[in-house]
């Protein structure tokens, strides 16, 4: 993959949907050598090419785009009806209203048209894999495109759909799994077993994600066989990063105890912070995407409106604590130069022995 | 570590109880340049003492021998109780007898005793922490002294009672959690995040273990800030290992779904294969150890003589697709020599841009 190769720092920002990927984020690494990157979820088509342009004017490097592949529209009516009258005291707690919990693509054709027209260098899928024909006209329209894996089995369908490179994503990953089905049990392989497993399986260049926080870390899976390390959590205390205040700071907080994974935000398995939130609903929520997301969106903004950590969506993946206020230019310049130093220390070392 | 530091090759062999661990494969490991391990779990004193002869008489190197560390010996008689009744019939299946579900600190102070005695190079610990006294007891004995930890709160508590390294166990292990505690939910933090917090909290030399199969998976923990790698799995199919062949054949047999983490075999939390076991048993099992360990010991001896790999402990890391049937001594020397490669593939890469 062209842009992965000449990449100065193998370092690719993790795409995060609902304003945190903003454009000067995006620009920011792309302009330091790594590869930045637009989530087009939960925003409009125009939205996005607003943004697209956005990043154009702040930087002439490469960058990308992710887009949401739209799966089951189907939901359990009644279990996602049982989750709402679970619902109803947290809104009135909050005075919100709760949405309605309805099916829709994201605007795929929209926004598939949108990238295709901006030539965009690097669009990236989550949730699913586009057809081989979609992938086809992408790269007709000069863009690369890399497909997000969770598993050995998906990254086979996404080679053969002729994916350019896939982003692995393991389970420390902070925000939703990339999967393309909804399971009821995720499997937990850990991204070091899980790049083993997908290399042992498809012949593209990988891109390596989950929990990642250092150059040591982005040099470990360099070494285990990935072309680039994809890091969101720690780009979510950066300046340039769109996360509202209240999910900043409670990331290095210790008096959350850790991460898990839950549906009770979105209906699709997502990893954050342990909250009021996650503990109360968490065995009740549905397997039901994007429903339990529009169903909970005024909720989790009147949450966000009163600085209520207890009831926001605090995504954080395994290496929140690690997570550091800095531009995020001088971020992936640090990141950059820690992985060369971590290299070349261990080469050192076995010159040695 | 001094050990550590002169190891020719940066592997340590996973002390793996229950037989598996035999002095022909410590010694194996040890001569081709790593650090293999008796397992001095679940055997008599005068039976490990036994096996560190054996050892001896096979390599000049240096090796290890790891103890179960003594915990909590309560245990909820009832839930016991109730474990007990429903296993009953699994043993009339198998005409087997239930043990009695008794605490025993598997011979900890004759153990202690044999080690000292033997002056073996390094002795590590698993389920527990020794004290202060223990610690600088075993050194003034020429032993180095290695601490199984799981989180960062665990190294913090080993390096203080003087610890020489840590061996950083990630979820991704297979066999038994070294956890402190028996706690109803793990910290699943996986091995690189983990290693991150280790690292941040402590100042000693690390081992890392969890999943790994590859030596760019080894040069990637190395990298990463480990001193050496521990693989356990991925020796369980050496001839020289005592693992049974029902065992050995499991592991990459692809009818099985992968690992889990249950209590259904010991009390403990251990990752080992999903069979008919796990599956039926895991949601009942307490937290019991060693008491479900005992428990249980009649019904697996029965399946192991039928052969019958639905009822056997088939412990297991993420890594055990990859696990093959090769002397152990040429394992550790290709996967030495698959360390330098990508340490120094990654090396020439970064090297061009």
């Amino acid at each position: 993959m062209t842009v992965l190769d000449s990449l100065p720092v193998p370092i690719v920002q993790a795409p995060m949907a609902g304003g945190v990927s903003t454009p000067e984020l995006a620009a920011a690494v792309s302009q330091a050598g790594g590869l930045g990157f637009l989530a087009a979820g939960y925003q409009s088509a125009e939205g996005l090419r607003g943004q697209i342009r956005a990043v154009r004017r702040l930087t002439d490097r490469p960058f990308g785009v992710n887009l949401f592949v739209p799966g089951e529209q189907d939901a359990d009516a009644e279990a996602l009806a049982r989750y709402r009258d679970r619902l109803e005291a947290e809104a009135a707690l909050y005075g919100a209203e709760l949405g309605e919990p309805v099916a829709d693509d994201d605007g795929w054709a929209d926004k598939l048209t949108v990238v295709r027209e901006s030539r965009v260098p690097v669009v990236s899928f989550t949730f699913g894999c586009p057809n081989a024909a979609a992938v086809a006209d992408l790269k007709r329209h000069a863009s690369e495109v890399v497909v997000t894996v969770t598993s050995a089995v998906e990254a086979r369908q996404a080679a053969d759909a002729g994916a350019d490179a896939l982003c692995v994503q393991g389970p420390e990953a902070g925000g939703h799994r990339g999967t393309f089905t909804n399971p009821e049990r995720l499997d937990d392989v850990s991204l070091l077993p899980l790049l083993r497993r997908v290399s042992a399986t498809v012949d593209v260049p990988l891109i390596a994600a989950g929990g990642l926080s250092h150059g040591r870390e982005v040099a470990a899976v360099l070494v285990a066989g990935a072309r680039a390390a994809q890091l969101g959590t720690v780009f979510l205390r950066c300046p340039e990063s769109g996360a509202n205040p209240v999910h900043k700071a409670a990331l290095t907080d210790p008096s959350f105890p850790g991460t898990t994974v839950t549906r009770a935000f979105s209906g699709r398995p997502a990893r954050g912070l342990i909250n009021r939130f996650v503990l109360d609903h968490s065995a009740g929520a549905p397997a039901a995407y994007p429903h339990v997301h529009h169903l909970t969106r005024g909720l989790r903004a009147a949450a966000v409106r009163v600085g209520d950590a207890e009831a926001m969506s605090l995504w954080a993946g395994q290496g929140h604590p690690f997570a550091v206020e800095r531009p995020a230019g001088e971020l992936v310049e640090t990141l950059g130069a820690q992985v060369r130093e971590a290299i070349a220390e261990v080469a050192r070392r076995l010159a040695r022995t």
